[in-house]
């Protein structure tokens, strides 16, 4: 889980040249690539407050889950196998029964998915002014990766198409809804819910990806700004076919307007969209039924160009103009 | 950086059976020390909040220093070397004087260790009621270990020798005068204060010690509640004298009473406290000198007995009685 607006303080403050032993093929990556000396891993870590990427009404069963699963997510990204992490949970105050469902939901996904707990930290964070602060998260999550191999966000060539898996919109819908700002039916809020709440990393597609595609990110800043990313790094362009973008039966009961709206510039999905050649079309399509995952086209990258270097057109060839998205924690 | 009462909450809400394909040998420990099935590796994680942690009023070159110096001396307590490091970040709003600050602390001691940092993410923290949470970093740093080497704080055992590292009580102190609690004069409270903004991860001495220690630990909790988690793991007790302790001159400058409450039950000086058989002392006095590190015997290793099995007496016989210290954010 990256976010836009954040590469800067990044970029700024935290980049350095290279020193030490150990060295990152993956740098601005979903995450580090790292050769040891004796074996391949890839690491990602993401902090989380409640309030900020959890809603103050989050159960905390859902917490533990998303918490975990937007760090796989990245470790799919990379084409990664998840083997172990580390949690840190920072609490105004010890409270047995939001730890015990935190807990819960954590451990669930970690059992699921070979994902072994192997050291954490708890600390108490200060009242500030006689106020509580919020609960914040901490995971670095590590996998194991074959010897030479990872996906990243470089690698994309023009005449390669571009693939996303399963729908993208669903968590941006569900928590528009959530807002107040849109109005879903019952039956189709509760789909959407469970998208947003429960997101389901796609961890067998991407070992599947690691021989097939050429670049690959998840989808946590929105399908925009994530594939933006992979054309940056890879110095290319994009054009999609809007009608091709797998939206769900469920956000497709809202106005197209809203459908391009969540599915373009809205986050959360933790879904994969990568890039390959087209002869690897038939190999990718197998991967897509060998791991239950629903595959789609939706485009094609071209050569790269300056400025906005991603179209996406209607099939009568109007443009779909939406915001790049991308939630920016510190924006404004 | 390990602190008594947490272990309650780990215990409680994260231990759980393993499962997976990489297990961790220090379970308990200051680092995991994994089989990647290509290698050993430590891994190390801590969360620590400013007003909790950090002085409000501590410089953020100071913070940054200090914030990877904790966990560098988990991964030198397990003899290991450090690799790389991962940081989030938690502010409640971008500030790139603070920032830069601590960058400038932080990359200071990655430099000069070889630890590079490999990945990271910042997060704004939500306001609660209009109040700013404290600022939140979290760090995961991993270290390097021979295949089949690595220590942990069980392996004690009775005869060995307990040793320590440097001088011990100096950051307590310093707080204790930040705070208004003790008076300390000018030379000796400067002196204190750059032990406790600075501290110094006894990296090269933890790698000396691999194949000589048979325990050892980072003193983060205070001598007492640290050797006291060796001697738990280990299923044994010790006997300490209060006099060969090693005492800073400047915490040599307040009353006795002072001086063991800091040495025995303060924390944070990062220290290492370790046991070793008589037959290493001649190579163990060696690394010391090798490692410019000044290393003191201060008791033996005694047979386990229930209950209390850590005992501090003066030359004179009397016992030396202090809390068991060791910071608890969820006490009370």
């Amino acid at each position: 889980m990256s976010r836009t607006g954040e590469f800067q303080i990044i970029d700024r403050f935290f980049t350095h040249d290279a020193f030490g032993e150990w060295q990152s093929q993956g740098v601005g990556d979903d995450c580090a690539i790292i050769d040891t000396g004796a074996g391949r891993i890839a690491v990602t870590t993401d902090m989380m407050a409640v309030g900020t990427h959890f809603l103050p009404t989050a159960r905390p069963e859902d917490i533990g889950w998303k918490a975990l699963a937007v760090n796989l997510s990245d470790l799919a990204a990379a084409g990664a196998s998840p083997r172990a992490f580390f949690l840190s949970i920072g609490l105004p105050e010890r409270d047995d029964a939001w730890l015990e469902g935190f807990s819960r939901g954590l451990m669930a996904l970690a059992a699921e998915t070979g994902c072994a707990l192997l050291g954490g930290d708890t600390t108490r964070t200060a009242d500030v002014n006689g106020t509580r602060a919020p609960v914040t998260i901490s995971i670095t999550a590590m996998g194991a990766l074959p010897a030479g191999k990872g996906l990243m966000r470089k690698g994309a060539r023009p005449g390669d198409d571009i693939w996303v898996s399963g729908t993208v919109g669903d968590a941006y819908a569900a928590l528009k809804h959530r807002w107040g700002h849109w109005q879903l039916m019952p039956d189709a809020a509760e789909a959407l819910f469970a998208r947003m709440d429960r997101p389901t990393p796609r961890l067998a597609l991407g070992s599947a990806l690691l021989d097939l595609a050429t670049a690959c990110s998840d989808i946590s800043d929105g399908l925009r700004a994530d594939l933006g990313h992979i054309l940056e790094r890879s110095g290319v362009g994009a054009d999609l076919r809007w009608e091709a973008v797998p939206i769900s039966p469920a956000l497709r009961s809202l106005s197209v307007k809203a459908q391009q709206e969540a599915a373009l510039s809205g986050g959360d999905d933790y879904e994969l969209v990568f890039t390959a050649p087209e002869s690897a079309r038939l190999r990718i399509e197998q991967a897509g039924l060998l791991t239950d995952t629903r595959l789609t086209r939706i485009g094609k990258v071209t050569e790269g160009i300056t400025g906005d270097n991603l179209t996406v057109r209607t099939e009568s060839g109007a443009v779909v103009s939406t915001a790049v998205g991308g939630f920016d924690h510190f924006a404004g």
